[in-house]
């Protein structure tokens, strides 16, 4: 297999994007990569999209945004693993890189969430978990989540003020990014006081629903060097499975599938994540990004709340978490929130994060996921 | 990149299958593939399926299906391209084995059509469409043939009795597959008086809704012989886009993806056309057949029609083209057909197709394709 390196990243302005559709939205980002890499042609594309078959009855994307992109005849695979299409998209690229199958690969995600009425995108999103066993029942994903919450609170005495800490740490990093949806910061008690979705979690919990993309330029890291590029190497890939209903899982409070999954991309790359400088991560709930912390073993099990609370995983922290803004602030669109990750990395890997950026750092992690964490999908990336 | 072996395929039979759920029919298929290959073990499995989203509410099945085949925590990545999702879950396997990433990799197509009232079905294929531009005016799949074939009819002089000479054959190859949906012969003249869909095409130039799953398991040659398992080569992939909408295209009467597709995937097992024995190819509608074997180039542009009528893509004729049926008689749920034209080609190489076994045959073709020919993956195989 041969070495991988992202030579070219884009991402736009994330939000509710009412006057875009989601190939224009898909093209910007798409484009600005392409112009980053400064390369004319692609061998083959990746895109990452949870449903536009529901959100905007569009299936078949791989055709329309080759059509839209001005790429046609290149290959192009749609892949689809809820919530970490993005993260699954940046993998098939990453392997077919690998492979020498092509040398000049666009990975993307794009998703169009605001089209909607009423409560359709939550129903979209309940499409994620076991249809026949948990959205048929009527939950919906805050509640799968806050199930996880009151387990771990129960077991663990996380306190409801960590999780908000979740949020104010990620609206203060999200405050420094121009393309955050929500680039403003929260209080503690701001987030206590925010409407209740689904005891314990409130809407500043949660993650938004986001229009957005975000791509990134692939090729072998031979080509990187002969082509005279800046790039950043991606040295691990790893992808995991877990069952889909949250009813079959051992234990409600540990996310196995982002543990096996990032053991296997750290034994890849040949690292601890001790050596990891930052890590964006799935907070699409704020107890989501503690459990994470936990699974990744940045902390021992229980102790991801106190994480937050002591600074751990601030900007300045020992392990800093989601300088991005992370989900939370920086927004959700489904399948666009882990190639977005891995754009973040690359700008923080190319010092180009400005007043976020997290000094000298080598190495960053990505953890992206599907569901109540059904897949996950993470990667680890190092400066040239 | 190594080269790529199939150790074994699994096919239920098809139809609408209302007593079982996808998870159900998914399972039945991979493990007769599993079986059928003798391994205890998966590295990483494909998933094409085109809407899980629209037709049964369910996306995330990447999780779903690692869990009820008691696989988790396998890496599993679904893939999505309209009516290619199977040949594209095939191509994705392929290059994983290849690349050396993975070794043993099971890939799988399924859709379940039928848990659907209304026209709910037509609107899901529909989405393959370009929805913007042709979906919300109206246009269904049957109306978007429909339009190719009298473009057809008028430039090259093909006429409606050759269309139905194309059920005719390919009904009369899958009353021989006991694996078909509609393992019946049909007429002409039956075809002529059959319901009409839209304006040439009537209901017996359709393929049908169906719920169905088809696999394989692919590894690398080195390990398929140090296994001595009986094996196939796969020696060609390619894939190509074109425009999503018909309007955009330069010529209704040509399939410009299934050519490039077919000329990549040629190129790289180093192989012409003729030197194929079999093909099996994406008959959606009977006039899909007839551009198809034209882009292909086993016959010159506009004699797709008089082909079929003087035999030479009959079971017995030079180019045998749909031997297991085609998705006109086997059915055609759309994320499994790719995979299940795979698994024809495999039981054809290994001399295993029975009464409708293509005699000594070396070499097959599979072309599946997406909507109107927007996207195309074609594979050849080769007996070892």
């Amino acid at each position: 297999m041969r070495e991988v390196a992202v030579i070219g990243v884009g991402m736009n302005k994330w939000g509710e994007l009412w006057e875009k559709s989601l190939r224009t939205i898909f093209v910007e980002a798409a484009l600005e990569a392409i112009e980053d890499a400064g390369v004319d042609r692609l061998d083959s594309v990746y895109v990452g999209a949870m449903s536009p078959g529901l959100f905007i009855a569009q299936e078949h994307i791989s055709s329309l945004l080759a059509d839209y992109l001005g790429k046609i005849p290149v290959p192009v695979a749609r892949v689809e693993s809820a919530c970490c299409s993005g993260g699954l998209a940046v993998r098939q690229g990453f392997i077919e890189v690998a492979s020498g199958m092509s040398d000049m690969v666009l990975v993307s995600g794009v998703e169009k969430m605001t089209d909607v009425t009423g409560n359709e995108a939550t129903f979209t999103l309940g499409t994620a978990s076991d249809q026949e066993y948990e959205g048929y029942h009527g939950i919906t994903f805050p509640g799968l989540y806050s199930l996880m919450a009151v387990a771990h609170m129960h077991r663990y005495g996380t306190t409801r003020e960590q999780l908000a800490m979740v949020a104010v740490k990620n609206h203060e990093n999200g405050s420094k990014n121009p393309l955050a949806q929500f680039p403003f910061k929260v209080t503690v008690q701001g987030v206590l006081n925010s409407v209740l979705v689904a005891d314990p979690l409130r809407i500043l919990d949660c993650s938004p629903i986001s229009d957005g993309a975000a791509a990134m330029v692939l090729c072998s890291v031979e080509t990187a060097k002969r082509l005279k590029k800046p790039y950043v190497k991606i040295i691990g890939s790893g992808m995991a499975t877990d069952t889909i209903a949250l009813s079959s899982r051992k234990d409600l409070t540990w996310m196995e599938s982002t543990h096996v999954a990032a053991q296997k991309a750290l034994e890849m790359a040949g690292k601890k994540v001790t050596d990891i400088d930052l890590f964006e991560v799935h907070d699409c709930f704020t107890i989501a990004e503690i459990m994470v912390t936990e699974a990744l073993g940045l902390v021992d099990k229980g102790k991801g709340g106190k994480a937050v609370e002591d600074g751990l995983t601030a900007l300045g922290g020992k392990f800093p978490v989601n300088p991005s803004g992370g989900l939370k602030a920086k927004g959700h669109p489904v399948g666009a929130t882990g190639v977005a990750q891995g754009v973040e990395v690359v700008k923080q890997l190319r010092g180009e994060a400005k007043e976020r950026q997290v000094k000298g750092a080598k190495r960053g992690l990505t953890q992206n996921m599907g569901g109540t964490g059904g897949s996950c999908v993470v990667h680890v990336f190092e400066a040239a």
